[in-house]
């Protein structure tokens, strides 16, 4: 058996944004060299997001609205959360959006369907945050 | 380390739909000889979910009215992905209910508590559309 | 390729509740003596959910007020699935949660960001439950 590991960074200039990482997680399948296994792509943290969906940019409009009507971001004093910080909404935000994806390793590629690309949803953002990319197999 | 992959494929007669996919997943696990691993289960595409829970009518009938509620089908027009598509609400829908699950295989069996039966969740049907089936393990 | 098995079994004094099982899966961890791997650690209950976010009193607040509204416990009526049972609602607040999570091992630790907590969420608890975790890797 064979592991990978990498860390991807991201620093959004807004709050909220939405980030096609799907062409950095084949780069690191092309450095592990693993043909046949899993990848597991995280966020390592707790108000941010990774996930599969649409690269079109009305759905992601239709997303932070949905997001928005479920848990708003104002006013902050609606979250016991948000004594010292104000970021309550973004915990709730990626809670419904997933922390992760496992996806499948076949033939040295992502064994995707034709519409699936991966994304970093950022709630929380304007600061350093990082993405895990760790992949087993052979 | 070996593994396995096959497609399920599916065309459901209605829009939505909920199928209990447990024997087929079983039934990949006896072809690929695996004792002891992981079996990623996913929806190929974005519109649709792979999830574990309850096969109990009236659950799922909580789930379509739930669903319904959160992310309603019509008016289209209320989301800004329905310029040519009208499914918007299925890009959403499968997200609450997740991409995929992955489930231990242990003694060559799907390792599940009482009541955990796995379920392809369409939420834009009535066209041909796939499920995968990746095991990793020995 | 090693993998390793452990339940873990729960009994709350509430309904709902939710547990810091960090240490329990680091345990784990440790008597496997796996270095690089994925583990997965997910409720094998269908009324429970196992999920990472912050260990933080005023957060699990805010769950709570965020699953009632989307899935009320109350009237019991409301719901299909409620003829012989009352926990619909928590079919429901574990979707919402997720039913499971897998996180990397990497030099024998939990892969983790500064924050992540593993968390087991009780929807419907006051009696004996179950979480598995299986790790593989070498």
């Amino acid at each position: 058996m064979k592991s990978y590991r990498k860390e991807l960074w991201f620093q959004t200039s807004k709050r909220r944004e939405l980030i096609n990482i799907t062409r950095d997680v084949e780069r690191c399948l092309d450095e592990s060299g693993i043909q046949e296994g899993l990848v597991l792509v995280n966020a390592m943290h707790i108000t941010a997001s990774v996930f599969i969906n649409d690269d079109e940019r009305g759905l992601h409009n239709d997303f932070e609205r949905f997001l928005e009507k479920l848990a708003p971001e104002k006013p902050y004093n609606q979250y016991d959360h948000n004594g010292f910080e104000d970021n309550a909404d973004a915990h709730i935000k990626r809670t419904i959006m997933g922390r992760e994806v496992v996806v499948a390793i076949t033939d040295g590629q992502l064994d995707f369907g034709p519409w699936e690309q991966i994304f970093y949803g950022e709630f929380d953002g304007k600061r350093r945050k990082r993405v895990l990319v760790k992949i087993i197999g052979e």
